[in-house]
């Protein structure tokens, strides 16, 4: 046990944090220290969560960085934005290793984080060391690192879905739509008029068009990929249901391909993963066959009429989409197999 | 149409305001000209409730009574326990008519009331002007009435399903349990982590359990028609949907009666009642059989194993259980046909 | 009630069926008086429907034309797809009028019917008496007309949402792509695994890509728009709710135009027109917010940076995508307003 | 791995089945070597289950005897009524341990399991045989069984409730009642009308009313505990949810005792039982609190005014209520810690 990894999460109160403890329950390598909260520090983590008592009773510490050196060796920060960026240098300097999962650390130009999220940007310096943890495209950066900063949900699911074919030069980037849906686990925990049970049943809608702060961080990686500037159509609705994201993306095609030659480059691309599966030809995934795992799943249509490529790929933007990537990152960076602790198969139904 | 009764809306930003609103709209003798919230006086219906847009357009008006007065001829009282108490005397005062949805009228007993809503109670002379308008059973007394106060969500379901059974005397009301299920709806607009959306989905719990403040209520209706003190266990549990309310209540029956005879009693008892329906032999109500209209639905189980009665009701708790009774409420006070606007079909699927 | 217009359903036991039934029983013009189903003739429709108990008792007739004629004198077929084409030329016969629900007599060319449908298409000479009832676009083919063909639910809210722009020359329809998204009750009442509740409820899919029937249908009213052929992509996704459809609809602007004219082109375009409305800017619609009702609402966003128009059109399937868009042709056929019986506010929440 | 237990499931194609399989994949000391389903012999699991990709890709294997024990040291049955009867026998005669999940062998008076279940009852012979797998009160028993008949899914989480207050003598047996709540995936993946996602969705619901078959099941161990025949008034009630079972149990008390009392007696009868978790006073366990776990959690509200106590429990229906606590008797029958393999935490939210 005295061997394991020590592990902290700031943030526990949330689902983020929350799902961290889930997922790193059973992790062969690696033990939870400290769970943390600024704002609930003092009382216990199954006070918001009864499902966790007998599991983790512990109370809750303070955020301060040198208590934390003490207890652990590496700290997920699972706070909103705006949080990380002042706290994830403390920690840093005190020789912990990061992994941050909110979006503090993921767009490398300040201006275009403040423009996006409207807060204070993090120090360039900082943003230079922190490593954007898509383990499936920037592997090798990931597992040099001491810093990861965790992919958002639904650029997860939409780069993992559209990154092959776009290095390949199969698509036209100039005509590239993303068309994604997500569960409301993705807005947090915090109640608003927005998540109401009563306004969310039965309903749904499209929220933040043209607007998600996600929009620059796909078109990063995308233009990192391209060797060019990519601009996207992205839009972002609200499904009826707690967990998973699905998005649907579209490009024309530069040139004929069938959807069997899509498969074989996918499943080239991502030779050696764990977590990406595509689909045989005529079958395309559904959220729920990924629910509560870490899974990415990938399928296509090709349409001769219109010589479009439609790209579904699903994430359960709690797993995949934070704690479990973060997790793969610790993984990787740690130099253990990716899969470690994260070989839940998903709950179905 | 400038002989419609005039009708003035307080609480027009909540579930029940708007639900008045939307059931008022298609009747043929009364007409909205005032809608009033003491918190958003000023904006716009549409700003809250855009699928109000071409229907209501109206600024919300304040709580004045004078104002109302110039307005208007009755008054729906939509607010939460602890307003009306205080808005309803100063109405009454200037001869409008008062239909109150909340439960500051509905027990007589001022100390009961204090204990249970843990407010201060209304004065006792107020308190004995409102007629308790559960139409089916204190019809005679709403017909003459200027104050009505609007029977809770949980007692109509529950009183409908059990008073004729307990006033011929079949059952023993000592073993009388109510299992009672509702809802998000029920729980309004307000947003808290009791109403989050990915709290509530894919979930089913009970809460305020031998505590809610509905059980004075029915047990005051169930002693008058007892003519002795009924005491009843009283259980409320939360369904992932957001309207409906479906009451299971078990007695011991104190003779040997068959579900045809408890159906005939109970055709009988509601003769010439428009909103209750008695369900056939082997058939039980669902929710979404009477969703969005005023019915409320009975349906009878009788076990010979036990000597026990079943009696499942289900009601629409905004309509029949709200602002469709309320209607009913305001037909019967005027003399019309008390399903005047409210005939609607239930809306299935 | 003598002088009202006689009604007969065929499919009076689906929920297209069900449905004309519950918006028509407060029609002020129109009375069913025929209840029709070839597989249930001979049971009461309460057996299928408890929730129409006291409201609709009959019992179900069977197909036959000529005793249609004696009770009828105007058809709504609610049938699946490859029924009307067999019992509509039969109704108009007997000099029935008739307004087919279904996707038999949408298509005028029989080989595109063919190709999509798998199903033998219906006589040309009865395609070509077809009227294709999308009010707001065909308004005056309709009011002349014997013979409706109701469009598609998916059609409606892409049509809504795209043709006033199309129209007007905005967009560059090669780049048109519609990501649609629908509630579950588009699949009809028959039980699958398709439908099983516990596969769908928290699940989300795409289905049908690229092979959707209603892709004809769409390209077909939109090239007739145009002037020109029109190609669309256009995918469909279940969302695990009842009723509503989403219409993300996207374009490549071909000239410089803001949100706020975009409004005025629609509002114009539809003026006179009841069930359309116009959302205004930033604001984009909910499929709750046309819950239960006929309208279509409309919202947008324009983004400057792809030169891309954003459309988002919502209506109830089963309403303005369904019964009461064919209540909305019966009224314009008839001569009378098309709102008659239509009138209901949204369910909300 | 050649020391692993070898596994087989029958039953593969349905929830149970899959369930199983789902947990079993990360069980330390046993394996699954043979997925059989007589229907679908022959086809591969991920045609059904897509979800399954890259984790079992095997073949399905038919029900054949033989075979399975050349495969296998131990059978799971996850077959509906009327299969394992016939098929249990066989297996065992074989030498192959059998965990039925199916009811066939709950009953010992084959009289009444034909009364409930209205199938032929197994033979007598091997309903002796088969010890009923409730480890929390038959734990002794199941360490020497070769055969286990796994509980229900409603008796599990009513049982669990009761049994303690029960053996203590702390209520009255004749004044019990179970009102129970499942969500859907208790009625397995046959497609039917009662399991339509349009009829299910924002609807609630009583079934069986007074006729389920755990009816006698419940009896059989309340009549054990208590030493004379128990009957009970149970119902059941459909949650529009997937997993999940609350029961609510109410009970006159036979003497004063108080809810600290009640948890304390609680938490003795399961003092070396890992599954059972007693919430703290004042809290009530909510189904969602156990989701995709094997806990059972139970709270207390004892009613002065009543003399009542009601016991609220919860299980996840296809882990405690099935699968999972199937996994529990194979670990205790092998003589294993009881938690192997089923250390998940709930999945929350």
């Amino acid at each position: 046990m005295s061997t394991k990894l020590k592990i902290a999460i700031v943030g526990s109160t949330g689902y983020g944090g929350v799902e961290l403890m889930r997922l790193l329950q059973s992790h062969p390598y690696a033990e939870i220290t400290s769970v943390i909260s600024s704002s609930s520090a003092g009382s216990r983590v199954t006070e918001g969560y009864p499902h966790l008592q007998h599991i983790r009773e512990e109370v809750l510490d303070d955020v301060d960085p040198q208590l934390i050196k003490q207890k652990a060796d590496l700290v997920f920060l699972a706070t909103p934005a705006g949080v990380a960026s002042k706290l994830a240098p403390q920690y840093l300097a005190e020789g912990l290793k990061v992994i941050d999962l909110s979006g503090d650390f993921r767009l490398k130009d300040r201006a275009v984080y403040e423009q996006w999220y409207r807060k204070p940007a993090a120090e360039q310096a900082d943003l230079d060391q922190a490593i954007f943890g898509l383990a499936e495209v920037y592997g090798s950066q990931v597992s040099d690192a001491a810093f990861i900063s965790n992919p958002g949900c639904f650029p997860t699911a939409t780069l993992l879905g559209i990154v092959p074919a776009l290095q390949a030069g199969l698509i036209d980037h100039s005509t590239l739509i993303v068309d994604a849906k997500s569960g409301v686990s993705g807005a947090g925990r915090g109640a608003s008029l927005g998540t109401h049970y009563s306004e969310l049943n039965e309903n749904f809608k499209a929220y933040k068009v043209n607007q998600h702060q996600h929009i620059p961080e796909i078109e990063m990686v995308l233009s990192q990929v391209a060797g060019e500037q990519v601009t996207v159509t992205f839009t972002t609705h609200l499904v009826p249901m707690t967990r998973g994201i699905l998005a649907t993306s579209y490009a024309k095609l530069k040139q004929d391909v069938t959807e069997q030659q899509l498969i074989e480059l996918y499943e080239q691309y991502y030779a050696g993963r764990s977590f990406v599966r595509i689909r045989p030809q005529g079958q395309l995934p559904a959220t729920k066959e990924v629910w509560g795992s870490n899974y990415c799943d990938i399928g296509f249509s090709v349409d001769p009429r219109t010589k479009r490529v439609t790209i579904i790929s699903v994430i359960d933007n709690l797993v995949k989409g934070a704690a479990g990537q973060a997790i793969q990152n610790m993984n990787i960076m740690m130099g253990w197999d990716e899969t470690l602790g994260l070989q839940f198969v998903p709950v179905y139904p």
